[in-house]
């Protein structure tokens, strides 16, 4: 006979006496990488997820099942947390207005989340001075102007262009890579958001600055990153990002005044281009994030506050920590699903190659071509550290371990 | 209309595929810890919880509510994990036995559980050549040998010892300071577990030799911080030691010593009394705890592994990872109850006077004298760092901050 049955616990446990708790909208790795944060700050995570969501439902014992487009499903995850804030910016924005109207703080805020549309965001940066590339936005719905608009623009650039959906593209989908003799077929089968234009430009880096900003001002910076894309998804991650120091700075400045600009709280990151000026290399902005992001995951191991941490300590409005490197050289590599091997199963296969190997996995279904999680490795040497975190990445992701006979 | 209903979710998330099953016997802040290591391996942590434990429930969905002292809730536990591991030793050895000669690994092993018992700790290092200090074994069942063996055993030794109960003692309780006239008054009242006396040593420091080992051997050690104690508690760990290489060298050899002596399986805490030795200072086995320890939380900072991650990586026979300091020093004080502020509502006071401190609490009821977190603060001074943790852990226990007017 057992005292105790043993049985599953048939509650989440009750928030505690003063513990703050931050409501996530979304349950992928964001999320489950900012309870992976909140945890031993004491701070209660409530997670709204979507019903086929995964990453961070497996981890979070207070996830709410809902519908983040559903206005009484937002409603009603608002009323029990002290914060909102995001995983991902599929949210009703008339909707958290009437949140925050309600007296729940809304971190970041609609008006920030609005620069989620790159047209938008494109228009008030070029207004505000910020150094953006050359562009153009085509609304489909104009019908006849658009062919015209469009192949007016590839002419003065090049006649090679770059076309964007404003909205709903995310690791390389929504962006086409077009010549000019392409822009008639793809406008006239284009239907969806308003399209933003830019030339194909000569990129000399991709580089990211990672920007924290409290509701009280206080503004924290990340040094700066490069990013390395494979087909329009974020591949790898390096520190430092191979630039001048007075680069750096420049782009450091310009983070800042976008922070400003979008009147962000809480992390926000910024994709740069680097490209050749008249006086030496400048920072075009390519687009913004204003959340927690891919480029930022390396800051979990290296540096003193990782993005999560600052994140919630942000929109907490409790004061930011510092952001300085843990060691001189760090390199992040995704975990990018096969269909075939289990990241979930391969670990020990990777920690013998790369025993420093910091590993984290997601809990999602390994389909080609997804993110499922991403491996750190720190040091003196950038070019060790890449190959290393590659080959553990790659390890997880199902390549056959040196000298094994899978093939 | 929701299209799906906001709804706590109803089950705890199905085992991924290939994905790893650590059973946790215990539900405290070690089980908490173990969790935060867990996630990001993407192994599921699967807790076994006393109807009263704090720390994991509230962060881990997979818990299950049982006794660890109840052979049936055991049994029934283990049957659904790969491996099973402890918060704490409090677990019939019996049932352990049974559930391995089953089939599921238990680690470490009753055989190592086993040494928990300070009298069996003792005789057996002494047994195997291991530095310990001069002791007694006194079996309160001898009834009118035990007075004159312990005043015999006072007698030799200056008249002034200290009497250990072999088992159930933690953070102080269980010891008991003695004189040579008090020992008889003492003797008369005791009823429980057999007794160690040992002399009170002149002591130059505590330290901590804490060592990780894999079922095929593999043995990894962390580099040896000195462990602050008050009233018998852990109240401050700092790293490094402040002991000579050569010292640090003997006892990581003692430690090894100890892993193998005791089969130990994961991670295993040494604590040694450092003393004048004849040909200069040495060290002597304290005692050992058979699992991750207050001595090493600060190794989830300031190493490159730290014990948690370590733990489960050596459970799961999985290639251990490196210990190397990711800074020249680092301080780890502990957050102790009050029964008054909860620190769960003073990150925001404590992070504002050390921004860069590491905040861990654990989930708990924050009673007069109970651990209910602990403070890392990493740096290039060992009294900077100290200085700046304590500050920290400090006004998370309560203290006022400088300038408050609270009093």
């Amino acid at each position: 006979m057992s005292d105790v049955d043993a049985s599953r616990r048939p509650d989440v446990a009750p928030v505690l006496g003063g513990q703050p708790v931050v409501g996530v909208v979304g349950g992928g790795q964001l999320a489950r990488m900012l309870a992976e944060a909140a945890t031993p700050l004491g701070v209660r995570l409530r997670v709204l997820a979507g019903p086929h969501d995964e990453g961070a439902p497996e981890v979070v014992p207070d996830t709410v099942v809902g519908s983040a487009e559903d206005p009484d499903a937002l409603v009603a995850f608002a009323a029990g947390v002290d914060v909102l804030t995001f995983d991902h910016e599929n949210v009703d924005h008339g909707t958290l207005g009437r949140i925050a109207s309600a007296g729940t703080p809304v971190r970041p805020g609609p008006g920030t989340l609005a620069f989620s549309d790159k047209a938008h965001q494109r228009r008030a940066f070029a207004e505000a001075g910020l150094p953006v590339p050359p562009f153009a936005v085509l609304d489909v719905e104009d019908g006849a102007d658009l062919l015209m608009a469009a192949l007016d623009f590839a002419r003065r650039h090049g006649g090679r262009v770059v076309a964007k959906a404003s909205r709903g593209g995310y690791d390389g989908r929504g962006v086409w890579m077009l010549d000019e003799d392409e822009i008639p077929s793809f406008v006239g089968a284009y239907r969806g958001a308003p399209l933003v234009l830019e030339p194909r430009l000569e990129l000399r880096a991709e580089v990211a600055a990672l920007v924290a900003r409290r509701p009280s001002g206080e503004v924290r910076t990340w040094p700066l990153v490069e990013t390395v894309q494979v087909n329009g998804m974020c591949d790898e991650v390096l520190l430092p990002a191979p630039v001048p120091a007075e680069l750096a700075a420049q782009a450091a400045s310009v983070a800042e005044r976008v922070a400003a600009t979008t009147g962000a709280v809480g992390v926000l990151a910024i994709e740069l281009f680097v490209i050749d000026g008249e006086d030496g290399p400048r920072v075009l902005v390519n687009e913004i994030a204003p959340r927690v992001h891919n480029s930022g995951h390396l800051t979990i191991e290296g540096c003193v506050t990782s993005q999560f941490e600052q994140h919630l300590r942000a929109v907490l409005d409790w004061p930011l920590g510092p952001t300085g490197q843990t060691a001189p050289c760090a390199a992040m590599v995704n975990v990018v699903g096969t269909g075939g091997a289990d990241p979930r199963s391969r670990q020990a296969a990777a920690l013998a190659a790369v025993p420093e190997a910091h590993v984290h996995l997601y809990g999602k279904d390994p389909r080609t071509g997804r993110k499922v999680g991403h491996v750190t490795v720190l040091g003196d040497d950038l070019a060790t550290v890449r190959g290393r975190a590659r080959r553990a990445a790659d390890l997880l992701a199902g390549a056959p371990a040196v000298g094994g006979s899978t093939p």
